[in-house]
């Protein structure tokens, strides 16, 4: 079993700025604050089991029914409950991608295969991958935009790996907590596939879409209530905090700021990709709010020099030193960014 | 597996002044209060993984090195963790007691065999306890003070059980959850026998002490650090939010408070004895901040309905209808409760 290293180490780094964790650069909502802070009277009681007006708000917003959604103490947590609940025997993840898959399977003994995304295909999760689908397979784990990458998955090859796994009888867990961050999500969500397919449940967070990541809350959608109901049966039922379940139902709130965080992601993001370029910094072609890029070794401990926090990426099973990921943050933290980048690059000899 | 039911629902019993969840009279420290609100600004950041600070302040406190100590998203979440991370395959729990142990331990499809309590014992545990201990046994749960008796186990036989389990190769978790709020806990604790048994593992609260369920925190103390460290791989890096580990380092420098909790429940809890044996209902010898007693069926309707929330204990295995417990609370409340009770008990023909 690994060891658990994550980016937004912010409490090792202090008094950097973070682009080691991936969240809405507008920070967090004020009216998701002021609803923590309207709880604060309210902590004495146990949180509410079964999150109903928090599941009846997220089933408004996804229009979906209140029974096919799941909470969790962060979308992390539903990864771990899934598992527990599934037993797999056998599963399929990619590499590189979110750690925790593994780290979850690995808590429930499940041996883990991993399909890994090759340099020259830009770690593209490519049609090579229907060949891994096969019998004796339990479960696949798959991020959508990926993690480190930022790539989408092609949404014809998507539909192709979800009919195989229905066909071969496989659980298909597709990760779309950063989809929020993306042009156009309707065109790539999966979620108009989960009526017909009881095999598919996908995760999503507030996490990145309202940067609350200190708050924990995520949640899951699938057709299989029954699954639904043992992950809650394998989980103590008060796992979504008072505060957690009322910033939920502020942060559905904040369409506004939403709109407003991805048109600034999208607009900073070409910035960054621009300027790095420039930099001779090779990019690999992210459609997130992220973005994943070659460097010099010691990049990251010439970055932390001067106030920078970026995400080492050499940790991920199938990459080496060398690759990197930053968050799209703010345009005035770009800069900052742009300009340590460039001081590095001329002045290190790294 | 069984459905989740347990006291403090205060969502559905709205305007009712809940006797049915038993946390410390006072309410949350304001102190606890101050620390989240000052956590607000930090919320886009992800939660310290592995709580260092905080559990650097339990250790001072409990006088534990920090390595012995695992925090939770709430103790709940920790008797999962552990049932995961043991995988027992026999355990033994008490009937009556807390539900989710033996929730955890279904959700691990352990084989979970009864210590039926009995009336004519007060339903305390007696020493019949140690035929019970035979080999072939992976694991026994004992709360100590029990829920929903708040009976004390005597220490000599808590002393024969570790002893006996400890031959035998039994893993025994003792939750003391409710021990703050009983006369001279350091008589009734564990802990000084942590160091010489690693088999032996202690489950504390805060929720109870500091009266802040909804903001989850609990943890564990035990000597064996790899057991702690396997918990840890069987749990999301981020369970416990910034929110709860700020109020957790809070709510240990209320020692003022906890002191006179401690001392608001004793009187009352004597006040709350005579007046209910006055009103000719038997209590047990309860030794906690709740009361266990025995009173006609649908009281609890009765007493909802003139806005008092009891906790029916009907649904605890070991025990059938006309059982009951009430939290011990704050004086005018305590009489509100009474009158109603009173109230009931003439005009109704129950």
């Amino acid at each position: 079993m690994k060891k658990h290293i994550h980016g937004g180490n912010v409490y090792q780094y202090q008094n950097c700025i973070d682009f080691s964790a991936n969240c809405n650069p507008l920070g967090t909502p004020e009216g998701v604050k002021a609803a923590i802070a309207a709880s604060l009277d309210h902590l004495a009681d146990y949180p509410r089991v079964g999150c109903a007006p928090l599941k009846a708000a997220i089933a408004n917003r996804e229009q979906m029914q209140a029974e096919q959604i799941i909470c969790g103490n962060g979308a992390a947590e539903l990864i771990f409950s899934l598992c527990h609940a599934k037993k797999p025997k056998k599963a399929l993840v990619a590499a590189p991608t979110f750690a925790e898959y593994e780290q979850a399977l690995d808590s429930v003994d499940c041996e883990v295969e991993h399909f890994f995304l090759k340099e020259e295909e830009d770690f593209r999760i490519t049609e090579r991958i229907l060949k891994n689908l096969l019998p004796g397979l339990d479960l696949v784990f798959l991020c959508n935009p990926n993690n480190p990458t930022g790539l989408l998955i092609d949404r014809e090859l998507l539909t192709q790996i979800l009919e195989k796994c229905t066909e071969l009888g496989i659980f298909l867990v597709v990760d779309e907590c950063f989809l929020d961050f993306v042009e156009c999500p309707e065109e790539h969500t999966l979620k108009g596939m989960l009526e017909d397919h009881r095999n598919l449940f996908l995760l999503k967070a507030f996490t990145k879409r309202y940067a609350m990541a200190g708050v924990r809350l995520g949640y899951g959608l699938c057709s299989d209530e029954r699954l639904l109901k043992r992950m809650e049966q394998m989980t103590q039922p008060w796992n979504v905090s008072t505060m957690a379940q009322e910033a939920g139902m502020a942060a559905l709130k904040e369409t506004e700021y939403v709109k407003e965080g991805r048109n600034l992601v999208f607009r900073e993001r070409e910035f960054l990709k621009e300027k790095m370029k420039e930099l001779g910094l090779f990019c690999f072609p992210s459609q997130a709010n992220y973005l994943f890029f070659k460097g010099p070794k010691q990049l990251f401990e010439a970055c932390v020099s001067r106030g920078i926090l970026i995400r080492d990426c050499s940790n991920y099973p199938g990459l080496g030193e060398g690759y990197y990921r930053i968050a799209v943050k703010k345009h005035e933290a770009n800069e900052k960014l742009i300009c340590v980048l460039q001081e590095v690059l001329k002045e290190e000899s790294l």
